[in-house]
């Protein structure tokens, strides 16, 4: 036998577990993990050469530890694009919408504490629950995966959450969620116990609907998370920040490690923000797209859930991974994150997204066969 | 009364507290936090220009999720230095060294566990112990700041701890460690109860002595901590990493957070990695210029600790607060740790050492006036 992990005196709530993470397979339409299709234009990668050029130039010297520039163009990117007003102060930034949760569960979370998310959801807030040593409660959810609000409201009255988790647009299921419902969960939450309210819209700018940052007014224990990895067609940037009251702010910064963010991913992110325009123009034609796949899906004969996100759940299947396999046989990989008899597709370009419909509209054919 | 932390519901053990870091003070001559003086090389900032550039090229996707091209190019660092060969499969990166204590405190310690440092040491390790919700247990040094091995061994059996820290060289006080007190340590440690034992080599290349690496033979328990913030000049990129046993490389990827590390990071990195020999030039000005700090403060009538590091302790004094103080009206930052009298200074360039060592002996000039 070779050593290995369960041979390390690990936490016992790690053994047997595996890394989160989808298959990095690699299949000439890739699909599987809500990335924007769209590279940078060149004129943004151009620009982000420059302003790395320029910090590298001081990298021997720690970065500032308070973002403060790059805090202050998110938060004008927020303001600009939600016409709420929010300030340096509102806002934090860390490395990836992951981190931001991981720092808020580390202060408001962890050991003797619980949070609570209606699933399925974004799983890593569970899993990064576990890595905080918060206590994890799966809230329900209905059978279209919409929220039921009265049950989700006796959940939170039952299990007194010190944090809960609301996704909208959701991931894996694509709906939005309405503001009405947030403020019933946050309501009911502040009823139960003094507790905080995160809503993750990593996926909002692909919504019908609006930001639902206009909410914070008035509640400061409610938290708007958000991350450039998506519209902003920046997966690989790793940036991803929060909205809320001061006191949020001051607060997460007990528990950030000192000088998380890099002086290359601040450059890198500030560049992105001078380009906000164009790439926006990407996240409209990815709406487009997005509404075609669910027509075109639905015309096919799928069952469809109602998408505001860059991505769409699909199905029903008697045996999702199976035809998950199918349609990476056909050179499409898209993701099956565990609902059964769901798969979910991400909105790719135009000619990725012909080819994953001509995948599964063939899948039909050969079922009715 | 404004709205505040505390009317926030931040877990008990972080009321009060106030966020880790040194003032970030504009002044001439900054030698308070380890910072390398020497910018890098223009000829490595258009290398990291080139490879962001590229890395930018396909910023819409997600980075490397396992860093594999960067952690097998600083496992050859490793080896290079060292002469004990380290592979990719050792060697782990993350967001500065920080973050791969964090990762190392999730995995193996956490609520219910317990960690030890010989304080004085880093004092992050037991800000991201709490941050971790594991438990501190501040081990003894002697007057020296040297580590007591018999009084070490007999905390460590009465305390069975999860986790040992042992910081070679150990800042703030400079000295490294012998190879004899880490086994020392080591074999306490496991002789208590299975348990992981880290030693944080931050600032090793500074050291008269050699890498502890070869200790990692037969020892999977055992974890070195390196970063590039301090021989590499690049406090700026946030990049530590650990070699080990894959076990415990493996381990951390249960509570790592995915995609951690971004593309323009490890792009970043890999261009500086490409540039060690001439990085490592200004490490041996660093090292002479560290033994004339030792030998002027010695010349000028101050106490200084043994160092192995890119930074000086010296004392002794009655307030050493108001001495820091009476420097920074000179125009020298440097670090007051919290370590009655004395004081710790990084090593500058020849100018700002200069600088340093004018105030110092005015300072004395005036004491004995």
């Amino acid at each position: 036998m070779t050593f290995g992990i369960d041979d390390l005196p690990v936490r016992d709530e790690l053994r047997g577990k595996t890394p989160y993470g989808a298959p990095q397979l690699d299949v000439p339409v890739r699909l599987n993990t809500n990335e924007n299709p769209y590279p940078l234009p060149e004129a943004l990668v151009e620009r982000i050469a420059e302003r790395v050029r320029e910090a590298a130039r001081d990298l021997n010297r720690y970065p500032d530890r308070d973002a403060v520039e790059l805090r202050t163009r998110l938060a004008a990117y927020l303001t600009e694009t939600s016409g709420y007003a929010v300030d340096v102060r509102n806002l934090w930034a860390a490395n990836g919408s992951n981190e931001v949760i991981q720092q808020l569960l580390q202060t408001f979370g962890g050991p003797g504490r619980t949070a609570i998310g209606f699933e399925p959801s974004y799983s890593m807030h569970g899993l990064i629950a576990r890595g905080t040593g918060t206590g994890w409660i799966s809230g329900p959810r209905r059978e279209d995966f919409t929220i039921d609000v009265p049950a989700a409201e006796k959940a939170i009255a039952e299990h007194r959450p010190d944090v809960v988790f609301i996704t909208t647009p959701n991931n894996p299921t694509g709906t939005a969620v309405p503001a009405e419902t947030v403020l019933a969960l946050h309501d009911a939450a502040q009823a139960a116990k003094p507790s905080m309210v995160v809503v993750d819209e990593a996926y909002i700018e692909f919504s019908h609907g609006a930001s639902l940052l206009p909410l914070l007014d008035g509640r400061p224990n409610l938290v708007i998370s958000r991350t450039m990895s998506k519209a902003f067609g920046a997966a690989g940037l790793r940036l991803g920040y929060l909205a809320a009251h001061p006191a949020v702010v001051d607060a997460v910064q007990l528990v950030r490690l000192p000088y998380h963010l890099s002086a290359v991913t601040q450059a890198t992110a500030l560049a992105a923000l001078e380009h906000t325009g164009t790439l926006l123009k990407y996240v409209e034609q990815l709406k487009a797209e997005r509404d075609r796949l669910v027509a075109e899906l639905r015309a096919a004969g799928y069952e469809v859930t109602e998408s505001d996100a860059n991505f769409v759940q699909f199905g029903r299947f008697a045996d999702s991974h199976e035809v998950w396999r199918k349609i990476l046989d056909r050179g499409v990989l898209v993701r099956d994150n565990g609902v059964p008899g769901w798969l979910r597709v991400t909105a790719g370009t135009p000619q990725e997204n012909d080819a994953f419909l001509d995948a599964v509209r063939e899948l039909k054919k050969e079922q009715s066969a």
